[in-house]
């Protein structure tokens, strides 16, 4: 099935090409475009919407085409039925925008694998295929995908947001030797030694080969190791990531300020997610969890100083969609009182990451369009990881981001 | 009883002159700066013991002393036991400073009444005989007490903090004929019509009389109003507040542009309040609490725009000095999903805002020694209702104190 | 438009009446009992549902036949939009239940007014017109309703059951002379003297006139007047209320005798409703509130003895049909020690009273088999002011429940 | 040191010999008996001063003498100042019951250890002399050491309580053969096999060997394997126990109750724990959570059905005894609502646990008096996992504990 014509933006636009392609994330992203671009949706949670952003020769809604890898044989409306039933999507949309979310399936192509055993009961063949090529020949069919889906649609700029799964963690992949540099990347894939490396590196990889930009939204590695930030840089490519800051460690990360503004010392700061989607179940394996935990526990320590801090992230199927994080503080005033601040978030998971995505997309673009490459520093309010380091306070994260504005308006 | 020696800092010091001086709020202050002075207590709280403050030059806690009015016969030690047995008061700390508190005692005047009924039962016969005075004879009594204060401790600068009840809400007396001008006041306290205005109006006027500083740390009127206004800069004076921002309008002005930022829509934002002090029993009554739900309440209006809100506070005798404070947070992102938040603060009064009067202190003596008259804007992050206007958002106003102290160490 | 034959149950069944016939709880009765007959619902909430009752000859939930009384003109679809909206009712129950709930709405008749104000805009002509009756002959037109519903769906046992709004509080009725005795009230009827009547009132003596059951679940007056219950005597007929024990009150009565039991001493118990739905913009006026206060304040006294107590209910729009209630308990144990407790109920308010008025007209159809009448004090579990009086410790409330359950088994 | 003879109560007494005699609980114990008995403390939290035991021969605080076992050289005194710190022990109470303090420590004997490695730091090196002795000789240690204390203080009953840190869980000991029988254990003792015993066994089998009741008030094994059950029944002695429900598995299992009443379907409950002290920094050892995990994430199986459920224990090291435990229920109620509902318990630990220990010590007194032996099914109510079995449902438990009252009092 070919794309509907009139779900086609006209040449120009920006591609935008989701990994993970069918999940909770993608279909917000694609029924929200939709909604977004017919004024049936309020961009709500939409950043670069704001007053701030209003010059800016950002891409407008309708100019964005989506596509994307998935591993999955399933079709996307199991995702949306639930999403529906949950309450994040409404069904008047889902029909409403049901030729878009029709041409955005027909885009769909086979993902690869990271590592044999995930995700076994639905697995696209193709994608098993795909596994079975030597490394090399698998990036070459990835960034292909990439070229056709430029070319079909006449795109100027495309955009690749991995908001797949979670990978195991493998430990500090920054000091592997293969991802050191990228002459020894470029030999250990030459050589098919990659069976170490997650499928997310492939990708990064890939759309560097094929002249687009790369957002890492999960905590996956993507392309924060120096050999892709190396790859980045000779395809001359903007890139950002990663793990997408969407809850709780937005809240905390808002919040901690003000105790150290304050000189208020913080003892404890307990954190308790609880997720029911397939985020939570891929995270109920402790592998997978590993890497999450990493850039959410270590994010107040440079705000606070040192004090007792613990995560968990537990799976609790009947949340669905739904995140239900409960925060303790524990905190020291004058006179040595002991007070506390406990904070509950009940968020849905996707329609919190969704509008990032689409502002992802359109500061990436921009990027393009300025001619900039590398590390995106001013994205790092939207990731609870940011490649290019800096401060964890959200607060001048976001003042970052509006300098940049300011900066490109000025120019 | 005088002040015995030991308790005496050097001349030159610094003179902290409490409004409400037998309060716990001043008892705090007062054991907490001996214990600040000996090393026994830590600066937990105190913004102005932060590395940014490092080289300017700062009031020492050994240099600042204490003294104050109060309407009220008690001893100060009925406070201080209450404090003691719910954990914010030491008893090792009490015993160890009960000179320099007796010090403090010693060095307390009578205050003048805001209104006939107020806190009757235990009534100063002092403050009576002040209440019967004529208004300008009032003042002077009152101005004279700070110069003697000064004199007879040999002080640098005198800086005069009104910590006292909240006074009932008499309406907006920025539109107020006799507090449109320092004129019109003038007028009115030559010619005795002076019923109608709040103590603390009178007790700002013998402030900038007596050349002291001034710093409104309740909802009161105290210098707010154009009249004093004129006054302070007539006499060369600095001064700031409204209503010091310690507890749950802290957190509120710290989260909220988390919100706008992110362009999440908030619906709602409901503020439940639970306190059991002193300045509690005082709230139960509407026309005392007025004020402050006006302060509390109209905060978020200009970060988040117009919003369902609703600010209560409710006295609840067991909970001492100790305040409760419930958020409940209701907001959409994108796809129209409602989402929500809630906080639950459960914090000390007294030992939230004892240091903050500190650092209040040493910044007027800093403005003073600086030259500085007028409202001090940098001070904003301090109060619930600042009083040179600007944003509410916590962030930026703490991000404009550091922006002045950075002029001040170039200057 | 008459009811479509498919709605129809078999003669020989339970009328169930309500009051309020088009809002948010009969909506969810109404679909649910549809949902539940055709076992596309699962009778979650439904207590007569339960293992203990499972051999009472209780009614089918396909032998249950709707209808009642609603004074505005406009279709139970809104109200059913705004529930499929947030989540309530499932758009494909909707969708399957059409001819259900159009039977039903074919079964509303006019409703009579409680005083001139309320719910001006969009009111049924025909109640303007029952409104500017004689009470007499008021009451005998709401009586025939009654009868005709049970002649032409040959109803063996009808009960009515008030879902309405809450009445403005006129007072303690119970000692209102017209209220004392059923004389005194047959006399104000005749004589016309019954303006002050609340509407509540006139519904109960219409429906034991029509010789029905009668269920109170608001907090108005309905039968529990010394006036109605001599009535119901006369009528031989039974009844029970006063408003349903479904949130925040059910939630405090199971924990409140759990301090008791322990010899905890609770100082304070203070609770914070927020609900958005058309009971909350009723609530929103304080005579409306009053009667609902007074039913949620009292309760734990009781069980806990003398504490501070507060109750507050607040109108949050964007809440829709969700309850959010924030309790906070104050409370010492051993050595004096302060502790707290804290719950947050978020729940949906018709859902949560739908299958409760289930149960009871269950329940009052077997006692009218079992020739039972007056007070039904075996329902108490299910009321926040039982009219029978006795404990409101919920769990003692179920405990004689479930004995009557088990005497009726025996019987 | 001998103790006071002021301490000491008449002849006739009751004993109460605590197992962590040092310890947190302990404290609370002595110094709250010592406040009891002179009226200075109120009986907050003591069940058994409620009206329904009015008449029960019920030990009086004043003639209740403790001593106890500690494998801790340390003084109490280090435990009562922190206690005083943390606002649980009043100074005022630590000054006045000083000599009861001294009188009671003079009582207290080395413990024994179970397994080597735990406190090595501080150990009482007669409690090391103790763990080389052989079994049998050990255990006639123990015993002499209780007969000791009953003669010398002319004792009537005697009641040992386990109040030590958590044991390493070693799988399910119910199924151990060297605990299956009494000749089993006995020819273990005697041949020197119990290095697998818990030391709460071997304290067990003494207090029985010496005519004592005794109380598991930790998650230990204690007196519930069937050899411990036999043995105390060839004492003719009772017991209870295990595990006292003070928090979070106190409110979990009387909230619980009211969602199976209602026909509420539970989903997930998750269960976090946080807490300082002690027992905290045992439980942060994951062998010793084992056992108390068990405990306290089964109960509510039996109340609720099957469900997703999760308990976590964190150590929180600024809490120092005070617990904090924060629990999400996530539930359905009719058409397929999801609801929750969220309880924030902060409760002092020792202060919770120390009433319940005077209550059981005289319950079990009473007991003996009685002339009752093997398991209290009546003190289920007082334990997270009851040795007689039975219901979890913390309202059912605690009638049965009146039934009890109510039987004895007719005897």
């Amino acid at each position: 099935m070919s794309a509907p014509e009139q779900a086609t933006p006209p040449n120009g636009g920006v591609g935008l090409w989701l990994i993970g392609a069918k999940g909770a994330i993608s279909s917000c992203v694609v029924y929200g475009l939709a909604g977004l671009a017919r004024g049936w949706v309020e961009p709500r949670g939409v950043v670069t919407e704001g007053d701030a952003f209003r010059n800016l020769p950002l891409a407008g809604f309708d100019s964005i085409v989506t596509g994307g890898w998935d591993v999955s044989s399933k079709s996307m409306s199991a995702t949306v039925a639930s999403l529906a039933q949950e309450g994040v999507l409404d069904g008047a949309l889902v029909a409403a925008a049901a030729l878009e979310a029709a041409g955005h399936e027909s885009r769909v192509r086979a993902g690869i694998l990271d590592g044999p055993a995930v995700g076994a009961a639905d697995l696209d063949p193709e994608a098993l295929r795909r596994a079975a090529l030597g490394a090399r020949e698998r990036i070459d069919v990835l960034a292909q995908d990439l070229r056709d889906f430029r070319e079909e649609h006449g795109l100027a700029h495309l955009v690749v947001v991995d908001v797949s799964s979670t990978e195991a963690y493998r430990g500090d992949l920054a000091s592997h030797a293969d991802l050191a540099t990228l002459k020894n990347l470029d030999h250990a894939i030459d050589h098919g030694h990659v069976d170490h490396l997650p499928a997310s590196v492939q990708y990064a990889y890939a759309t560097f080969e094929a002249g687009a930009a790369f957002v890492e939204f999960t905590p996956n590695s993507g392309s924060s190791s120096p050999a892709l930030r190396e790859k980045a840089g000779a395809a001359g490519m903007p890139h950002c990531g990663n793990d997408g800051k969407t809850g709780e460690t937005l809240f905390k990360t808002a919040l901690a300020p003000m105790f150290a503004a304050r000189a208020l010392k913080v003892h404890a700061w307990q954190a308790y997610n609880m997720l029911g989607n397939g985020d939570g179940a891929v995270l109920a394996n402790p592998a997978n969890r590993e890497g999450k935990l990493r850039n959410k526990d270590r994010v107040l320590e440079e705000i606070l100083g040192p004090h007792h801090s613990h995560v968990a992230i537990d799976y609790v199927p009947s949340l669905g969609d739904w995140k239900t994080a409960m925060d303790f503080v524990h905190f020291e005033g004058f006179l040595g009182t002991r007070m506390s601040m406990q904070i509950t978030w009940a968020g849905c998971d996707s329609a919190l990451a969704a509008p990032l995505v689409i502002d992802l997309t359109r500061l990436c673009a921009l990027a393009m369009q300025r001619g900039e490459s590398g590390e995106m520093a001013h994205t790092s309010a939207f990731f609870k990881s940011p490649i290019a380091g800096g401060t964890h306070d959200f607060h001048a994260q976001h003042r970052a981001l509006l300098h940049y504005v300011e900066r490109a308006l000025n120019d």
